[in-house]
C-alpha cells in the first residue's frame, strides 16, 4: 500500500521576517501559495529598490501542480511581488477578497498583465475550492480591510493560517475577528496552527483602531492651519479615520500621490473608503481654501525621501510647502531600520515651523497585530496540537514559542523554522524536513536577481571608503613611464584639496614602475596597486578600493 | 558708561542632538567650555568613523580667553572629543569628577597627552573656580556615577545646566540627584535653566536603576549554562549590576574588550566599581569553569559588528563562542539607527542557539534620563525664569518646550535653537545673537575634517550604483581605437554574469569614439561618458559614476 503523503508546508524567502512573504503547501503532487509580498531593504543592501522571494526553485519543480494563490490581504509585504510570480507562473489564479482583489488589480494593470491574469473574488467568511484543496476563510481584524486568514482541511485535521491579525473589538469597519470560526475549527481538532508572532515581545492587548478616532480628534481640534496625515497608502482603514476627523471638522481632504490616489479610488468603488465626492478636492482646490478647512493626505510616512513627507521635509516638492501653523501628522510606526530618517523628517518638518504629532506624541497609530494576550486567545480558541509561529523575526519567532509553551502546548509540538525550511504533518505531528534553495532576490532598476551578495559587498566598499583608480602609460620596451599617471578617485578624500597627496600617489606608482621596468610584464599591475594601497593606508589609515590600469605603448 | 557685557551662550556642533557634546559660555572676554563629546555616524554618513564639533571658529577667536572645560560625567558624547580639543588649546585646564577625570586620563594617555593636560578633580557638589566664572556642581542621578550638573553665577542670576540626568531615588550608587542643591537656586533666582529633553516625548517617569536588579536576578535564577552581558564599557552602574547578580548567583566575571577592562579598572581604582579580586577571571579562566559558573561582560549592545557580541553573532570571535544553553543579556536600548544591527545581531545570536534577553523582554535596562513628571518636577523645582531644552534632537526640544510652557512658563521665556545659535542673557532676558559658522566634522581613518559632504555624496552615489570606468586607446592622427576599450566596473552588476551587456558597453564605446574619429579632441570623454551612461540607464534603470580616459598614442 502507497504511504499517505504528507501534508507540506514551505515559507519562501523572506528577509528578517520567516513565513511572511509566500508561503507554499502542498499534498501529494498538488499545491498552492498563499501570498506573494515584497520586503524592502536593509540599510546596507545599498541600491537595492526592494527584495522579492526567491521561487525559481518552485519554477524548475515538475514534480507539483501548482492550483492558486490565495491572498490573506492587501498590504504590500504579501501582494507587492503579484507582477513577478505572474510572470513565472503565467496561468496560476488568484483567489482574494473583493478590497484585496481591486489592489492586486491596480499592481497588475501597471504591470500589463490584468487581461491575462483570472483573480476569483470571494468574500471573508466563504469556503473556497483551490485544485483540490478545500479553504475556509475567516476574517481578522488588522490595519486594512478584508482581510482573511485561512483553514485548510487536511487529511491529518486543520491546519488554520492566521495570516496577520489583531482581535480589535472596535474596529474601523466593523467587523471583529471571527471568533466563532476559529473556535468552530478547534472542535473539528486542528492539527497545526500558523500564527502571527509579530508582536510577541509585547505584553498585553494591541489597542484598538478606535482609540485613533479619539486621538485625530483632539489634534484636528486643536489645530488652527492646514493638516498633513501621512500613512501607508494602503492603510485604508486609516484614511477613513481621517476622513471621518475631516468631516466632523468640517475640512475638506485633498489625497496626494499617485499609489495613494490610486488606492483610494478603488476602496471607494469597492465600498471600502466611505467619502462624499464634494469632501474631495485636488491640490489646487485644496491651495485656494482657507488653512482650517482642509487635510492633506500624503505618503512618506516611513522618512522616503522621494515620498511627498520626504520632499515636503526638504522643500523640494513642487506643488506644497510646510509653513509656519501647519499639523503634520504622521500616522505610522518607524518600521525597524527606518527610524533615523522618519526621526530626520520629523526634525526637518518642525524646523520648518510645522507641529509634528507622532505616535510617540499622540496616540495617532496603533499597531495592526496582535500582543501577548491575543496570541494567547488565538490558542485558546482554536487549541493546536502543533504550533509554528510565523510573520515576525526569529527572537519574535522564538518568544512566541515561549508563550505557547508556556501556555501549555507541549514544546515538542512547538516548531520554530527558518525561511526554505518545510516542515511535514502527518498523523504523528510535525517535523522538520529538507531544505529548498534560495531565500530572496534584489531588484535594482530594472533588473530582477542580477545584483547579488558580491556586488552589494562591492558597495559596501565603495561606500565605507571609494575608489582609486590609476591610469600608466609605460613603454613596451623599457618598461618605464612615459608620461605622468593619471588619477581617478571618489569617495575617497576630497580631491582639491588634497593636491598634495595626489603628487604623493603620482610619486609612489612613477616609482614602482620605473623600479621595476621592463622585467616585470604581468605583474606590473598588481605591484603598482600593491604599493599604492600601502601608501594610502599608512597615510589615511582607509582602504578604498584601487584599480590600475597598464598600458603598454 | 560700557554697557555690562551679556552672558552668552553657544552649542557647539553636534549631530541630530542640540547642546549636548559642547558648549561655550562666555561673559566679556573670558568663555569656558563644557563638555567635548563625540557623535556617532549616521547610517547614511558613509565610512565616517566618529564626528566631532566642528570647533574650529573658536580657535580663530582671540577676542575671548577660555579658562576651562567642565565635564559633566563620562560618556563618549560628553568626554570623546578630548584630544582634538586637547591638541587645538594645549594648555587648557580640565574640571572633572574622580571618575570622569579617571575616564578622560585613559583617553589622554591613549592619544599620550596626559602629562601636558592639566585635570582638576572635584567633587559632585563642589563651588568651583573657572577663571572669573565661579560654577556649582551638584549631583545628578544618571547610568553612570559622579554625574554633574552646573549653576553659574552671572550677573543676571543662576544659569543652571542640568547635564544628563533623571531623578533616580534608588540609584546603584545610593547617591540622588541633589534636590537640596537644585531648590536653593531658586531660592537665590534662576534666570535661565538649560535641561536634558532626551525623554521629552515619554510620559510618566524613567524606572529606577534599581528595577534592573530585579530582572537580572531573574534571569540569572533561570539560567543554567553561561551567561553574557552587553552594554556600554562606560555604564559602569551597570557593570556594578551585573558583579552585584554574579555575586548573589555565586558565579565569576569575565571583563571581555579592550575599553571595557580599561574602564573598570579605573573605577575599581576609584572606588566606583566593587569587586573582589577573587570574583575576577580572565577569558582563559572562565572558560575552564562550568557554564553556570561564570559572567562574560561584552561590548557590542548597539550591534556594533566589530565588538564582542557582534563577533559572536557571526562567528568571528577568536577565543569565545556562543553555544545552546547560552543566556545572552543586552542590557540596553538601541540609539535610532542602530535597530536594524542590533536585531540582526539578536536573531543571529538565537540562531546559534542561545536564549537572548533584551529589554523588550525583561527590563533588563531602564533609560538614565529624565522623562516628563522628572522635566517638570525639574522646573518646579528650580522655578527659572527662561528655558532653552538642551540634549535631544529638533523634536524633543519641541516637546520639551510645549510641557515646559504647559508647565507655566510663559512662551516668550522658552527659546528653542538649534547648535551653532549664540543665546544672549542678559537683565532683560534671553536673545537669540547671532550665529557662529560650524557644525561637525567627520573624523574617517587618520582623517579630520577631510571628508566632507562631497566626498559622503560621492559615497552615496557609489553606494548605490557603483561605477564603470572605460579606458580607451586611440590613434592621434585618426581619432580611432586602436584596441578594445577596457572595463573596470564594480558595484554595478555581476561582471562574471554579464559578458554580453559588457560586450553592449564595448560596443557603444567602440562607436562614439569611431563615429567622430579626429574631429573631437578634447570632448571626446564628455562623448563617451555621456552616450555610455545613456547605454546603461536604458538597459538596466541605475545610474552608476561613468569616467572614461582616453588615452592618444
Amino acid at each position: 500500500m502507497a504511504k499517505k503523503p504528507k501534508f507540506k508546508i514551505t515559507p519562501i524567502g523572506g528577509l528578517g521576517e520567516i513565513g511572511k512573504n509566500m508561503t507554499l503547501f502542498e499534498l501529494g503532487g498538488d499545491g498552492f501559495l498563499i501570498d506573494c509580498g515584497i520586503m524592502f531593504p536593509a540599510n546596507d543592501m545599498h541600491g537595492v529598490d526592494y527584495i522579492i522571494p526567491d521561487f525559481r526553485w518552485l519554477e524548475e519543480r515538475d514534480d507539483i501542480k501548482l492550483h492558486g494563490i490565495c491572498f490573506t490581504h492587501g498590504h504590500e509585504d504579501h501582494i507587492g511581488a503579484i507582477s513577478h510570480v505572474v510572470k513565472a507562473f503565467p496561468k496560476l489564479p488568484l483567489y482574494a477578497t473583493p478590497l484585496t482583489a481591486g489592489l492586486l488589480q491596480v499592481k497588475l494593470k501597471n504591470a500589463r498583465l490584468l487581461k491575462s491574469t483570472v483573480v476569483h473574488t470571494f468574500k471573508a467568511g466563504d469556503r473556497i475550492q483551490v485544485g483540490p484543496f478545500k479553504l475556509e476563510s475567516f476574517h481578522v481584524c488588522h490595519s486594512i480591510p478584508d482581510c482573511v486568514g485561512f483553514g485548510i482541511n487536511t487529511p491529518y485535521g486543520v491546519v488554520v493560517h492566521t495570516g496577520d491579525y489583531k482581535f480589535d473589538n472596535t474596529p474601523v469597519h466593523g467587523r471583529k475577528t471571527d471568533y466563532a470560526r476559529l473556535a468552530g475549527f478547534a472542535q473539528r481538532g486542528v492539527a497545526l496552527l500558523l500564527a502571527d508572532s509579530t508582536n510577541s515581545d509585547k505584553a498585553g492587548w494591541t489597542e484598538s483602531e478606535a482609540v485613533i478616532d479619539g486621538a485625530l480628534d483632539r489634534v484636528f481640534r486643536k489645530a488652527r492651519g492646514r493638516i498633513m496625515v501621512a500613512t501607508f497608502a494602503s492603510l485604508i482603514s486609516r484614511v477613513q479615520q481621517v476622513v471621518n476627523a475631516a468631516r466632523n471638522h468640517k475640512r475638506k481632504v485633498c489625497i496626494t500621490g499617485y499609489t495613494m490616489s490610486e488606492y483610494a479610488k478603488i476602496a471607494r468603488k469597492l465600498g471600502y473608503l466611505n467619502i462624499d465626492d464634494g469632501m474631495l478636492v485636488n491640490i489646487g482646490q485644496a491651495q485656494a481654501l482657507p488653512p482650517h478647512k482642509v487635510v492633506f493626505m500624503v505618503t512618506g510616512s516611513q522618512g522616503e525621501p522621494a515620498a511627498v513627507l520626504g520632499k515636503l521635509a526638504s522643500g523640494r516638492h513642487r506643488q506644497l510647502d510646510v509653513r509656519e501653523g501647519d499639523t503634520i501628522i504622521l500616522s505610522s510606526h518607524p518600521i525597524p531600520g527606518n527610524e533615523e530618517m522618519v526621526y530626520r523628517t520629523i526634525n526637518r518638518l518642525i524646523e520648518r515651523g510645522a507641529d509634528v504629532i507622532y505616535d510617540a506624541v499622540e496616540a495617532v497609530h496603533v499597531s495592526g497585530h496582535a500582543c501577548q494576550e491575543e496570541m494567547r486567545l488565538m490558542l485558546n480558541l482554536t487549541q493546536p496540537r502543533n504550533l509554528i509561529p510565523v510573520h515576525g523575526e526569529i527572537r519574535h519567532l522564538h518568544q512566541h514559542a515561549k508563550l505557547a509553551i508556556d501556555n501549555g502546548i507541549p514544546a515538542e509540538n512547538v516548531t520554530v523554522i527558518g525561511n526554505g525550511a518545510t516542515v511535514e504533518l502527518d498523523g504523528r505531528g510535525v517535523t522538520v524536513g529538507e531544505r529548498q534553495p534560495g531565500g530572496y532576490v534584489f531588484v535594482d532598476g530594472s533588473g530582477v536577481g542580477d545584483v547579488g551578495r558580491a556586488v552589494i559587498r562591492d558597495r559596501e566598499i565603495l561606500a565605507k571608503d571609494g575608489f582609486v583608480l590609476v591610469s600608466v602609460n609605460v613603454d613596451r620596451k623599457s618598461g618605464r613611464l612615459v608620461e605622468e599617471p593619471r588619477i581617478v578617485s571618489r569617495g575617497f578624500v576630497y580631491l582639491r584639496d588634497a593636491e598634495d597627496f595626489l603628487d604623493q600617489i603620482r610619486d609612489n606608482v612613477t616609482k614602482a614602475v620605473n623600479r621595476n621596468g621592463a622585467r616585470l610584464n604581468g605583474s606590473r599591475q598588481s605591484l603598482v596597486e600593491e604599493s599604492l594601497g600601502k601608501l594610502i593606508y599608512s597615510e589615511t589609515k582607509r582602504r578604498p578600493m584601487i584599480f590600475s590600469i597598464v598600458n603598454e605603448i
